[in-house]
């Protein structure tokens, strides 16, 4: 599919992509850049077949396809780094969960690169290249938004780049993608940390009988709230406008709930309870969790 | 273990003891009521060798041990009709999730049997008699709230019960209970319904959006948010002082994180999210939680 593909940042998402591009066969050259040493040694251990870089520059220079996988603030140095050293007709993309910011700094270089923004769904709570598997684009969902200014036959690419590592592709603006995704990922994440951190507090006596007895609910949000930091404070940042609209919906629908508990409305409380019921089977039908009971955990 | 034994309401829980006394044989007798007429009959369809009742005078005569298994609301009727037909030394239990108003409720029948409130900290998001399993109790915790005034051999007969389940066993006060599980479990919960009655709007245009792409996170959520409404409400109701306390915590936090977003101070995301990734490994090593990622999701 391609000559060369380079793979700039090798962590969860990074080194998932080039398991999956050695394993498909999909470039007959990888490079790798990570700006970590620990990282790059990681991956010479695996022995996977790839030339691992530690000069961006270098990195890029021949390459047909360049995906940028390290945290949302990186890129605008990345991208500054690499404007002079890329072939005329290489394709940008990246794997990051905010899009409004980046295209921002995309037309301010003035790139004639097609810019073709990648976010895979797919995702574990664990982080760093050892994290990193073939299969994890396998039957997810990544949604794809093409600067203004891509060119057809480089969308056309990258659709069935995702697709041959085993995604579904969408295709959605920027705005778009930005709005949905505050609703299903950064809301989410940003009331699990904040759910984890009230509930755990170090200095109350009963801090170790919370952590014993999470299994009655508490230990569902410590998942996600256990992902990497450092990217989800790009995020927040990134999608700021959109998470603080959320965040304002939820503080006055929390609002409304506190009043129907402290008044014992019951009718208010089953109407609430029962529409969340609803979309639990929506999500089921539409293939995105599984119907086992606790999410089929083992010996839990 | 018991000659009699019977078992007050048999949705998800009930149904799941019923199974596990017959599994381990832990009574000779045992005797099921149910104010549904489709639970006895689905009960008798399984062929399950139990007595049905539609009485619950008759379903409590000559019991050495009553499980009320029903939503916390009905406690106070069936304590009130069962109260003339129970026999001198029978044991009463139960399996809620909030103890302080039960406990009031006891306490003012003026009952001379041994009243030793149960929660097994165990369930799933399913409900009714057909999501049953016996083997929903291994390995989970059950807290036991004993009354004042029961008695020590009895505590000592309720801990062996569940112990025979597989459960392990934790005394503790109800107000320390109802404390601990407002943290646990009701905050939780009460935060899951909210977000998904916030993420999933019928009015927006995108709602279809939002449940195709919730793997990146809301998807954790729904199951939480789809557990039995009735239950629920009652539970939010009887524990609505430590509740509201615990919401008024949280809704504290989220101003202070809703701050930093808006102020995008990075350092100060840092710290909240570092702080809550450590409470998973916490909760993995307590024994509390899978390793695996993704809660080891199949096909997900």
């Amino acid at each position: 599919m391609f000559n060369n593909l380079s793979i700039i940042g090798c962590g969860l998402i990074g080194s998932s992509i080039l398991r999956a591009v050695k394993e498909k066969k999909l470039s007959k050259n990888i490079t790798v850049f990570d700006k970590s040493k620990e990282v790059l040694s990681f991956l010479k251990q695996e022995k996977i077949e790839a030339e691992l870089q530690n000069n961006i520059n270098l990195a890029v220079k021949n390459s047909d396809l360049i995906i940028i996988a390290t945290p949302l603030s990186a890129y605008k140095e990345i991208l500054l780094s690499i404007k002079k050293d890329l072939k005329k007709d290489a394709i940008l993309t990246d794997t990051g969960s905010a899009k409004k910011e980046v295209n921002q700094i995309i037309e301010n270089l003035g790139l004639s690169n097609s810019w073709i923004a990648s976010h895979p769904i797919a995702g574990t709570e664990d982080s760093g290249p050892d994290s990193g598997f073939a299969k994890l684009f396998e039957n997810k969902w990544c949604i794809i938004s093409p600067s203004n200014k891509a060119k057809e036959n480089d969308i056309k690419k990258i659709k069935i780049f995702w697709e041959s590592l085993g995604s579904k592709v969408k295709i959605m603006s920027f705005t778009e993608h930005d709005y949905i995704l505050s609703l299903t990922s950064h809301l989410p994440h940003a009331i699990a940390y904040n759910l984890v951190k009230t509930a755990i507090n170090n200095d109350d006596k009963f801090k170790q009988d919370v952590i014993q007895y999470s299994a009655g609910g508490l230990r569902d949000f410590t998942r996600i709230a256990a992902s990497d930091p450092l990217m989800w404070r790009d995020i927040f940042i990134d999608n700021s406008e959109n998470i603080l609209k959320t965040l304002d919906k939820f503080s006055y629908n929390l609002e409304e709930l506190k009043k129907a508990i402290r008044e014992k409305n019951g009718n208010k409380l089953i109407k609430i309870f029962s529409g969340t019921k609803k979309v639990r089977k929506e999500i089921i039908k539409a293939g995105q969790d599984t119907e086992q009971p606790n999410f089929g955990r083992k010996n839990n």
